[in-house]
């Protein structure tokens, strides 16, 4: 008896060879090349792939991902990078949404990047992204990222800034990155931006209580949101707390004086006024170095704080140094043995054991 | 003929037998035992001389300091330490002077150190410090010692913070650490004491813009000194518009509402107040556990700063790292590279080429 070719009787669909064909076709990856030269085109679908690629943690694309953005880099660096921060509650995506229609509305590009190292547990916030700026994503000059996923802030942070060299050489002139102000978020966003926006609402004469250490002294501006209605006189009065606030800190390297203004996102009023605020920034920053030696400085920042944070996973994942590391840290906690004589032990294991 | 004995007609003195005797007496430091006993007893000879060890870089000196600091540990940690900063002209050790008297006519024994990482350059402040706090300097319930000498501020800060243990099992039950505010040097000792004071003066309505970045909020009180004669009424309206400020900054996690106050290092007016205002903070964190908790984190973050700072140390030395850094920078910083793919190259560099 002839043996049954099993996909004989079966519809085509079942055919391994053909199915292997559409598999085949679903899972190739366009090359770095294939990429950059979308991206270059302005191609948003190839830019989403770039940046999935560029998310990935998958080690065997982090050479793709490498040679990607090495290509992007001359394409690079032509736009104005914008982070915005607030609590939640003053209206972030209604004012990102509002404000980035307004830019829109000028003939710019603009791209939303948000920072979000929470987003991995709760995976509420991607959802949230997509629904929250429903405006904005489909304006044919907007792109709207929600935040890569990364177990650490210092992975979000390094996947943001690549994602800013590609969105870069597709064309976006205008970055913005909204964090959400989760821990340490706000100064790794103060570290890749040129212009910091801290955005808030006017409350209960404590405006400030619930903004984090440092924050208010990184801002360059301050905007009172929802500054509509019968709101306006608190936001009014909650402007001029800022702005006494802010001329109380010590003045700034870039020469820029930051000023406390009021908008709503509802009625767009003050909206226009954020962004001829930003552009005078700009034009003064570029004017004296400011903006350049920042970039510079900022380029530099992540170069050490990457080798910082390398060598510190380095140490603390050493066998031997997380054997003896919660009972030396409790000894010191303790005052059994002082910090310094304790470091040292734990250092020269680690240096003994070196491979 | 007789061979001359070369000492043989010279006064006592140039017998190389009895000179060596004297040089070896002259030489010979007491043992980390007899400098322990010293301590405890509270013989200020023996803790100068503790201090100077611990303060040497010397690395023969090394062990000896690691052995002492650990024999004084169980008798540390009783004192209260208090950080004082503010910026040249505010009249720090006048009000030190005037504090630490107050102090020592309440029986309390008050030990001041400095940390001003400048003064190795200038080596000025040292003799500056003797003399400008004469009569605290000669008060029997009062130790000054000037700042520890050193490259770097971590050096700086590791030896203040074990001059700190050495005083305290001599018996001093308030530390006072003073810092002339250079660099980052606010930031270490905010992060060594359990009471942060901001030191500062009347101005020109800009009172705070000579202050650093952060200082303010770290403040568990402001003091403006010189609040006498025709400065009174400006002194008050500073301390308004400190008061104010203070407030707008979030909540602290002891439990403490900073304040602002006025005094006088001139008149005494307002000195008994802050020494009062002291122990409600030490009563307040003794109670509610912020006290004891505040110095079992600030241990472990000494102990996680000094291994960062040498692991840091170590890769900055490594000769293939020194070969290659300049120009990794310059090409991270002129977007040649990204900074993640370039802290990679020199991170392979550095864990292959590692003994």
């Amino acid at each position: 008896m002839k043996k049954a070719n099993p996909n004989q009787d079966r519809p085509e669909i079942f055919n391994t060879a053909v199915l292997k064909k559409i598999q085949q076709a679903r899972m190739a990856q366009p090359t770095a090349g294939e990429l950059l030269s979308g991206i270059l085109s302005g191609d948003i679908n190839a830019l989403s792939k770039a940046i999935t690629l560029i998310e990935s943690s998958n080690p065997k694309h982090f050479e793709k991902a490498n040679t990607l953005i090495h290509s992007c880099l001359p394409h690079a660096n032509q736009s104005v990078r914008i982070g915005i921060t607030g609590i939640p509650g003053v209206g972030k995506s209604s004012f990102i949404e509002a404000f980035g229609k307004h830019l829109s509305g000028l003939g710019k590009k603009i791209a939303v990047l948000t920072i979000d190292p929470s987003s991995t547990i709760s995976h509420g916030s991607i959802l949230g992204d997509k629904t929250r700026m429903e405006e904005l994503a489909k304006d044919p000059n907007a792109y709207v990222r929600p935040s890569a996923s990364g177990e650490t802030l210092g992975g979000v942070a390094r996947k943001t800034r690549e994602t800013i060299v590609l969105c870069e050489a597709a064309g976006f002139d205008t970055i913005i990155i909204e964090t959400v102000g989760v821990g340490q978020s706000e100064t790794a966003v103060h570290s890749m931006v040129d212009f910091f926006l801290l955005l808030n609402v006017s409350g209960t004469g404590d405006e400030l209580q619930g903004i984090k250490r440092g924050i208010m002294e990184m801002a360059d501006a301050i905007v009172i949101n929802k500054a509509d209605g019968d709101n306006i006189p608190k936001a009014t009065l909650a402007r001029t707390q800022f702005a006494h606030a802010l001329h109380l800190f010590p003045s700034k390297k870039s020469g820029w004086i930051p000023t406390a203004t009021t908008c709503s996102a509802k009625t767009n009023e003050g909206i226009a006024e954020i962004e001829q605020l930003i552009s005078k920034y700009i034009e003064l920053t570029k004017n004296n170095g400011f903006f350049d030696s920042k970039r510079a400085e900022q380029n530099e920042f992540w170069l050490l704080e990457t080798i910082h944070h390398q060598l510190q996973e380095h140490f603390f994942h050493h066998p031997e140094i997380q054997k003896e590391l919660e009972k030396t840290k409790k000894a010191v906690q303790n005052n059994e043995y002082s910090p310094f004589a304790a470091a040292q032990l734990l250092l020269k294991k680690y240096f003994k054991n070196k491979p």
